[in-house]
């Protein structure tokens, strides 16, 4: 009988999931990697630059987040 | 019976997303890390240079954003 | 007889975590090694720039479990 033809199973949000947060994964860390090495250099820069951390490390992340937002959106549950 | 064909539910719109995501995360965190460094090394720069942050990070997201447009329009359902 | 016809089988939420992986894989490396060379190179800012690593650590790191909470999600097991 043929009650099985597709063993995999899930949803293609996973995937979806998944690949949005490679490049925020690695945007995130370049981001902080700045930081750190230019507070490294320059202590009297540390309040200047620190703004942009928290803007740059909000834009990118929401990539990542809006991939879970739209992964359920996609699925038909919202 | 032939109960179940398609166990993997959901749209490849949430895959395009997610593929179109990798790109502008980390491309927004080059940006920004690069800002951030330059700041912190010549301080007097910061104001020449943050206009074309916000315009290189308003041009990088734009990519991701119209991945999430065309994962509608590709859906059929605009 | 046609009793199997799709050998391979498992969930698309275990490819969507290996991806989700991917990119705080590397940026996690990114956050830490600045942190080694700038410590390295000025030892006395390594107090200043040590709660730096531990935020940028834990919000990259988090992209990679939401992957993992995500996958039981979007399985329809949570």
């Amino acid at each position: 009988m043929l009650d099985v033809i597709a063993a995999v199973e899930g949803s293609t949000a996973a995937i979806g999931y998944g690949l949005a947060a490679i490049g925020p994964g690695i945007g995130v860390g370049l981001v902080f990697s700045a930081y750190i090495q230019s507070t490294a250099r320059q202590p009297e820069s540390s309040r200047l630059t620190l703004p942009y951390v928290w803007i740059g490390f909000a834009v990118i992340e929401a990539l990542a987040l809006l991939g879970i937002a739209f992964g359920f959106i996609w699925q038909g549950q919202l």
